[in-house]
Parts: C-alpha cells; sequence; structure tokens
C-alpha cells in the first residue's frame, strides 16, 4: 500500500450491525469491483467467502482485523467500550490479503482499553511485518472524552504513536487542509483519509478528496462516503479522477453528473 | 450444514441443568434418533459418550462449544452473566462432529462478557476453519438490556455481525415471517430457526416451521419445542414433512395426530 | 472407577488446612491401606512423596487437582471465594494417579469464580480424555447463595452439568434415598456418595451409605466420615462390608463393635 | 536441602527496596562467604552476577523467585498487595541454583492475591520437580487480616497447605518452642526458621535458633537477624555452632564475644 | 553498554504523542548522527524503518521496549495509568538494537500497574539474558504517590530493585551529586542519567552532566535535554568533551558556543 489509491471500506457491519444502504453483500461488491475501485477494506470471513469472486478483479485485500462495539445492543451507543482484536494477521493472509488495518481509539474512558489496544496492534504490527503483510492502522478520537473527533493537534499525536508503534500506512480522519499537510510531512508512512466532518454535498465530499491529495495524501479508504452517496459507482469514479488523473473538483463533479 | 434439515438440541442440560422432559439422556436419543431426526445438537462429553450409538443413524452431530449460565446458582436465573468456550473445535472433531455450535448473545449488562463472546466466536471460527468444520452461530437478544427477545431488527443485525465473524451458518430465534425473510435474503449463509415467541399449541410450531420455510430457511434447530411437546417422535415427522416434502401446516398436522 | 469402591479422601488439609484429627499423614495413610481402603483421594505431592508406599497395595489412587479457600486466612470461612487448579491431569499421571478429581461448585456470590470453575473442568476433562485417566466431578452446594447444601433438585442439576462438561465418574453429597435414586438413574455415569447432612452416629453413617448402595450408588468417597470417627479403620471395614458384600446395616454395625 | 544448615537471605532488597545495612552487595556476599555460610537465599539476577565469585566457596544457593511490595513506593507499606513470580525455576538452574524459593502468604485482604499465590506456587512445584530443583516454601501470615503473624495454629495450617501444594522444604517464621515441636512433628518436609518475633539481644536470637534445633527443626534461613547484627560474621559463627555443633547457648554466645 | 556514552532518546513520541520540537524525524536523526552522538534510544518500528540509515555510523541503538501514557487522550496528563511492553527483546534484536529498555515506574496509585511492570522487566531480563541483550532499567518516581520525582532515597531504592529484576545497566533520574554518589556506589552494574529537575540554562545542564561524571556515571541518555535546546548538534558536541574528554563545565561551555 503505497500508491494513489481509492478504497472502499466494507467491513462497516462488523462495527455497527445495521447499515440500511449495504443489505446485500456479494450486489454491493461486485458494484464496487465494476466501478474499479482500487481496494477493499473487509472482515476475514468476507475476503474469503468471496475469494473467487474478487480473484477476477485487480484489486488490494485490506483485512480488518479488530471490532469496535460500543454498546452491548447490536448497533446500538450507549457508551459501552469494547474494541477486541478478532483475527489474525495470519489468517487474513490466507484468504488472499496484501494488507492489515485495525484501529487505535484515542478517547475512551477506561484505560484498560486503550491498553490493550496499544498491545494489540503493537503484537500485530510484529506479526504482519514476520508474514510481509503491511499494517494500516487508523487513529482515531471517538469516546466520552472527546470533543471534537478531527481534532488536528491529537489526530497528528495519535497518527505519531501509531507510527512508534509500527503503522506501515495511516488511514486517518481528515482534520483539515492545514493540519492534514503537516500530518502527511512528517509521516514518515503513506497516509489515506478515512471521511471527514459530516459533509452533505457530493460537491463536499470531493473538494475533501482533492484537499487530501493536495496536502500529500495518497488516497481515500472511505465507507459511508462511498455507498451511502446515492450512486457509489459514480462517485468512485470521481474520486478516482481526482486521486490518479490529478482532477480538478470540478470535472471530476463532471463524473458524478454523466459517467 | 447446507440441506433442509431438522435438527434436535439435546444440550439443553448444559445451559439450564434442570429438564425435567429429560431426565433419561439415552432413552431421550434413542427416540430422536428413531424418528429419524436430521441433526442432533449436543455437547462433546455427550456425543463422546454415545457415539458408537449414533454411528449406526446417518445424522448430523453438531456439537455445542460453549457454555452459558445466567446465575450460581444451577438452573437459575438472577442476572449473572456467564458465558465461557468450554470445547475446542478439535474435540469436537475428535467425537464425531460435523459441525460445531456457538451464540453470539447481545443485551448483557457487562460489556466485557460481550466482548468474550465475539472473541472467541471469531477464535472458533479460525479454528473450524482449519478443521474443516463448518460453525454454526446462533445469534440472541438475551440479557438485562433486551425488552423483546424476537426483535427483528436487532436480530437481523446480530446476524449479520456473526457472519463478518465468521460463521458458516447461521441458527436464529424467529423474528416472524417478514423479518425473517429479510435475514434470510441479506444472509450469504444458510439460515436454520431457533424457535420463537412462547407458542402453545402444536399448530402455532408448525405454522412458524412452515413460515421459516416458506421464507428461506432450510430448517429448523429445536430444542423444546419437540422434547417438551407430547409426543417428540410424531413432532419430528411433522417437521421433517413441512421441511423436506413441503408439506402444509394442514398436511403436517395430520401427522401428528396418526402417525 | 467403574466399580463398588470404599474411597478415603486424605486431601482435606489441601482445602482448610487445619485438621486435628490428622495431623500425621503417614500414620493416617498406613492405617487406611492396612484397612483395606479401596482408594484414596489426596492431592499430587501427598500422592508422589507416599508413592512407593501406596505401591505396595492394591488400591486406587485419585489425584484432587483443585483447591477451594473461603477466606486469605488459613483455615478460615469468612464469605471469600478461592478456588482453582493447581494440579495438572499430565501431573497427576505422573505420580500414579488411575483418576483425578475436581469440585464444580454452585452458590457462590461471585459469577467470575463459577465461570472460571467451568473452564477448567471443561479443560481437565479435555487433557484428562487424552491422556486416558477417569476424572471425578464432585458437584456442591456451597456458597452464600445456598441454604440448603443437600437440595435434591439442585444437586441433580449441578450432576447433570458436571456429566455434560466431561465427568467421567459422579461424586456427589447425599441428599436422601428418594432424590439420590433419581441422580442415579438419570446419571450416565458411576455415582459415589461424598457425605451428607451431618450424622452424629456411627449408625447413620451407616444408614447413609446403605442407602446410597441401594439407590445404586457404587459406593463411597469420604473424608472426615472415616477419620473423624473413633475408630477409621473399623468404619472402613464396615463400609466395605456395606459396599462390597452386601451387609445390611446391622450386619455392618457389628463389625464396628468387634472387628 | 535436607540438611543441618545456617543459610542466610541477601534477597531483601527484592522485597523492601531499602536497607540501609546491606548497601554494598559484594561486601556483604564476602563477608557471609568467609563467614562459612552454609547456604544464601538471593535473587536469581543476584546469584548470575556473582555465580563466578560464589562458585570458589561450598554453599548452597536458593534462588527466591517471587516478589513482594506492600506499596507502589519503593519500600513503603500502605497496604497495597503486590506478590508475583517474576523469575522462573529453570533460570534459576541457569545461574547455579540448587533450591528454589517462594512464599505463601496468608492474611491478605484481596482473595485474587492468595489465589494467585498459589496458583504460581503449585505451578512452580510442578517445574522444579521436573528440573529436580527442591522448592523451599515459607507460609507467612501478613496483611490487614493478622493480628499475631506467629500465630502457632495459623502457621501449621499454613505449614500444612505449603506443603499439599508441593513443598519440599519449609521455612516458617518461628511461633515458639511447643508450637514448633508439633509442626516438625506433623510436616512431612525438613523445617527452617525465617525468624521470629521481634528479638533484641543476641543472646534472644541465639536462644531461638537453640530452640528450634532442639524442637527438631534443620536450621535457620535469616536475613535481618544476621545482617542487621553488629557483627554478621560472629553471628554466623555462633548459629554454626549450635546448629551443627550441637553449642548449647552459653557456648555459641562465647563465640560472639570472641571468636 | 559499558563504557562512557552520550545516548540520546528520540523515543518521546511514542510515550507523549506530541513534540513539537521533533517532528522531522529523519532531519533529527541524521542531525543526531552527525554530532556524532554514541548511541540512540528509539521504538523498535523507528530503528527498523531507519536501520540502514544508522548502519552507516558507528552507534548504540537501544529499543524502548514499553509504552507509557497518562490519559486515553494523546499527549493528555489526567491521572490515567497505562504501561505496557509492547516490543519484544527478540524483535529489538530483528532491527540490530544492541540493548533494550524498559521504566520501572513507582508511585502508582493502581498496585495492578506496578505489579505488571515488575513482571514484565523481569520476563524481559530474563528473555534479553538469553539472546544476549543488555537490558538498561530505567526507576522513575511518576504518579499520584509521588511529590518528588527526583527523592534520592526512594530512586536508590527503586534502582536496587531494577537490579534485582535484572537490570544490566541502570538509566536514572538524578538526584544531585551526593545522592547520586551513592546511587553509584552501591550499584553493581553501569548507571547513567535520564534527566534531572528543570534546568533553564544550557550551562545548567551542563553541571549536571559533569556532576553525574565526577560521582561515577558513565554518561547520559537524554531526551529533551537534547534536541528541546537551541543547538542540539553542539550539546550533543559538549556532552561528549565532559563524558569522554574529562572537560570541565567551562571548556564545555565553550562547546557551545562555538563548536
Amino acid at each position: 500500500m503505497n500508491e494513489d489509491a481509492v478504497v472502499v471500506a466494507i467491513d462497516h457491519g462488523l462495527h455497527w450491525g445495521s447499515y440500511d444502504d449495504f443489505a446485500d453483500r456479494e450486489a454491493t461488491l461486485r458494484t464496487l469491483l465494476e466501478a474499479n475501485v482500487d481496494g477493499l477494506l473487509a472482515g476475514v470471513p468476507f475476503l474469503q467467502r468471496f475469494q473467487s469472486l474478487v480473484d477476477d478483479y485487480d484489486v488490494h485485500r485490506i483485512a480488518t482485523l479488530d471490532l469496535l462495539h460500543n454498546s452491548t445492543i447490536p448497533g446500538g451507543d450507549d457508551g459501552n467500550e469494547i474494541h477486541t482484536q478478532v483475527f489474525s494477521p495470519e489468517t487474513a493472509v490466507g484468504v488472499g490479503a496484501d494488507a492489515a488495518k485495525m484501529a487505535l481509539v484515542y478517547g475512551r474512558s477506561d484505560p484498560a482499553v486503550l491498553s490493550d489496544n496499544l498491545d494489540f496492534v503493537a503484537d500485530a504490527a510484529e506479526v504482519c511485518n514476520k508474514v510481509n503483510l503491511p499494517l494500516v492502522v487508523e487513529p482515531m478520537l471517538w469516546g466520552q472524552e472527546i470533543d471534537d473527533e478531527f481534532n488536528g493537534e491529537m489526530l497528528a499525536d495519535a497518527a505519531r504513536i501509531a507510527f512508534e508503534l509500527g503503522a506501515d500506512v495511516l488511514k486517518t480522519p481528515y482534520p483539515g487542509a492545514e493540519e492534514f499537510t503537516q500530518m502527511v510531512e512528517n509521516a514518515p508512512v503513506p497516509v489515506y483519509i478515512a471521511g471527514g466532518p459530516a459533509v452533505e454535498s457530493d460537491w463536499e465530499v470531493l473538494e475533501m478528496v482533492a484537499g487530501a491529495r493536495d496536502a500529500g495524501g495518497l488516497g481515500v479508504m472511505f465507507g459511508r462516503n462511498v455507498w451511502q452517496r446515492e450512486d457509489p459507482e459514480a462517485v468512485v469514479t470521481a474520486f478516482r479522477r481526482i486521486i490518479h488523473d490529478g482532477a480538478s473538483v470540478d470535472e471530476a463533479a463532471a463524473a458524478l453528473e454523466g459517467v
């Protein structure tokens, strides 16, 4: 993972259970593949089940190794803090993954949850290194101690710790152009953006993607910003024009209207 | 486990200790086998003890790997939350099992219990995969945070997470025809029903089974709905007519009256 | 362990520390061996230390693998709940044991203690199975949630769970003739009794032993009921008459008076 | 360790951090060796660092495997309860130890600390047995539940449990002549004394040592009672006269005055 | 690590996330290498990433194995106590490290955090010993129970425990000339200083370094005292004159002004 790429996350169910816009996994997957997405982010069983389908495409497979819950109710968010590694790097390799991914979450109220998180990220980095699987770490600000999950300074700090723990690639929330430029300059590893503050229009999303590119980001690893859009296929195409072809927001927006 | 089947669970003692209608294990087992049940769900020691007896029949053996207690009193239910993996997939294979089974329980008050549950289900899925043993996961809504253990939306979310963790087969409570149809359509794996809201009459049970079949379910994995009925053997026969022969509730009910 | 037997437990020190009637271990052991006891229940280090002495006799050796404390004060009982596996089945085999033994304790206030207990009993059962060492499980009702530690229904439930976890043999408190008869009939494994409600006279103990035998129990695994009696050697002889020779209480009592 | 011996503990720093009378380890060690001490009790790194120096003497080396803290402040005592195994029996063998040592502490307020202690003592006993390293266990009464750390009955109970867990040798506080006689008689393993209630004069210490010898104890394993005395070398000589030569307190005291 | 050395720590990001003066890792690293620093202290991934660059210089590489957080907010300090081992000695060897480093932190409010710390330091010492990697332990006074993190007596106690746990080298805060002299005299291993009470001027830092040298310390392992200075390169040169050449503070200060 050291190149321009538009990656789409389809591991959302792993974390929140419910996703109205993503009921039929296989159909969604086919749509993304046909849209020439550069990479997929999904859980190990998902990659295993659809391995032969994905084999027909030239696409990166990033296996999500960890699991987040904010509740003991599926899809709930009531302050519970569950974060655990559920898959091993070795298993990821076994289903064809060429990278793995984990979150590093700051802002919890229970220090034991963060301590475990630090442990399993460092452990996974060590194992990934052995089996030659790049590890993507996603620093996040999320929990009862966080007011602004896009706080640039905190994200920069979390990103540095992610690197110090062994991240080969960073997937980070987009804190805005200036702060992101600083993060990329200081990061000795490739950086992709994970999404940003709620954006309403397609135009705003495209602006964020172009901003990330201009700041030195290698691309996007998006979930809801793709498949909760009206036309996911067109959105992927527009992102690709920005990331791969250097298109302006105007040019990319044209893709959205008439692909 | 990818075919129409009537499976009967005889692992009840593992979870609740007491079961008035199931005192003599061997007699119960013989009755079920003679009734041509398609599969048995039981703990590893049970499968081991009666291995040679079961060998004489063509029947699936699904080993229950986990253990649930709601109390430190045997058979009690006082809000305690105990859920632990007690048997390994390898041991299940050693006693002739051709599948394994675990519960995934949402609704607890203690997030650590769910976190452990997520861990051991994912671990077991990984091991089952290695030893080529399909893993049945039963999403459940059970505990102090749950008002309705047949809530369709929550069950659908829990089922998706079960799949994302590596379930090869789902065994799910029956939330009603409409919600179950939705679950089956979205699930990329076979689905069996585990039972439903308390039903009084045999007729109501048959209607649930036919409803599950019509919605695309592959069959039933029932416990009390079989051996707490007046005539377990006849009930199994009636279920088989619905599941295997496409019988209507009327036709199946005839089996109940005069097998 | 699938035969009539009078087994004496000399693992008491392991659990309560203090035992006035059992200060000199070796003397006690010689007395029991000379009394033709059929089996000994003791900790692994005890079996190791006296291995060559015991080798001279034809006697079963059952290794106690777990440890119970009700206090952090030796011999105390103040509501603390400590229960842990301290020896492994493999070590038991290494000191000549032909069976192992563990307690399964219901009635604690802390569910984590029961959850651990369930785990290590199931684990030990799996290992015992591999090394071909029968596992005796003793269901117990003991702790702050228990009013009557000889409650027949609860003991029956606990015994069923013990079997479902992998017990090859049950050692159970004696809940009375009727309830014990039911337990033995339902248990697919041999059952021994562990003792009963406080009995004052030798006669009452003999009645309990005869009652257990009449109900289908294979014998006794007693501790204090042997070596806290006035004449342990005579008591063992009397038990043997009941268990092996089918003697009546009257006949056995004769043994007590003039061996 | 099955012979008369005067052993000196120089593992004090491991437990309390501070020891004014023992600042220069190497000098203290040389003094003890020159005084013909029979054995040394020290941590694994200590034994490793001074291995070649000790090799020149004929002296037992007992490796302390565990660590006690009563505070998170070095040398503090504020009710915190920390007790953990820090070295393995295998490592002890690797640095030339011919025995290992652990404490078994009763009287804590947190049952989990005792439960861990029981676990690691039993585990170490199992491993020591395999690598042929005798295990010295020191039963102690220490913590918020203890009024008198030399209570004879409690020490006897704790000593029995230590034996039942696999102790090959006991190192016990000296509860007085009568109680110690009873302990030695009941213990199927050699017993050494660890010290006793605060004694002011050298004479009182000699009386304790002679009393322990007369009661059947094999010797002493002392720390502060040696190197907090005015003349540690003379004290060792006096102890040796009592333990090895059967000297009276008078005769040994003579050694103290004019060695 | 048994020689005079000026070591610079660049593992700061691992612990606190944020460091304004150290944004560009590679540039900082090059500056230090060009300044002829004798050793680097850094996390395993850092050493791995810049391994070939560092290979061009004759410089010690000390791998920091543990991670400290005082908050669940990156860079925060709000009383949370997180301390965990994140890298293994074996991995450190794999990236070219010739020593490893861990903190031993006294003064926490939670005894479990200290107990874990003691465990993993002792474990790492054992493994380091096997793979022939010297272990530097840094005793620290830090947390809610500490008023003065340079308390000489407490540091001496903590340093002794560090040695007793297996430290091959000590890196200790500088408690002042008198107390440090005592520490060095009593320590059977080499001692480096880690920094001292906040010093404002370069002159004061040089005085501390010279004081440490005069007291028998082998050198410095500094972080902020190097790269938060105005001219890190000149500071390193000045330190080297004191440590290697026996320069006075005056002479070394000259280096600062005109290198």
